[in-house]
């Protein structure tokens, strides 16, 4: 299996993009596009745990759409053979100083394109220990 | 690509009961090579950032042995295609009343068996909404 593969790794990170790119403005249609419509995708957030698709876009489509701006730090994006990835980012908001965020999706190539299969994000205080 | 294809859930299952049993035991050396020996491997922890095997490493041999055990809930554990799988649960511990502990892993199959390639470790108070 290769890792990091270059045009598949070009492939996860423009989809890490788009993704990113719908978060910080609130694009729920894209966010939920880009996340594997199943009952067993799984996302983890800041506050809820959410079991299935079903879940996830009752979250997406309450959520409030302010404050959803943040600054990426440290990201690696993984790929592994041609069909699986993970993508692992701190970020930090502006409203919330001395607290790191930290996203991690594993991404899939289904027919329809790259999907996220399950994704965890937690906050944690910016004393956390660096490694 | 198949999903849950019944003999690739049951290895990865094995793996994931090993790596349970090895973490509330504290038994350094299953754990460590039950993540893949990378610098691109990734750990985030309850309070800790891991980038590469070796801070992995270094948090691991120096973590206290105290108070690991924990009871599991709501593990999902979903296989891709024949090399790739996701484990997410819940955990709780008694020394934590009123905490939820959130765990995801992303379990890629190398020549040498399954390993850890990402993990995401957090705690959340279990006022957490539940979807």
């Amino acid at each position: 299996m290769q890792i990091d593969e270059p045009t598949v790794k070009a492939e996860v990170e423009a989809a890490f993009q788009a993704y990113e790119q719908a978060l910080v403005t609130n694009d729920v249609t894209t966010l939920e596009a880009l996340f594997h419509d199943d009952p067993r995708t799984i996302r983890f957030g800041a506050g809820e745990n959410l079991y299935g698709m079903e879940a996830i876009r009752q979250f997406r489509r309450s959520r409030s759409p302010k404050g959803l701006d943040r600054q990426l730090d440290r990201t690696v994006i993984t790929t592994f053979g041609h069909d699986m990835a993970t993508a692992m980012t701190l970020f930090t908001r502006v409203g919330a100083p001395g607290r790191i965020g930290r996203q991690s999706q594993t991404w899939i190539r289904f027919p329809d394109g790259w999907k996220v299969v399950a994704a965890h994000v937690s906050i944690v205080d910016d004393t956390a220990t660096m490694g």
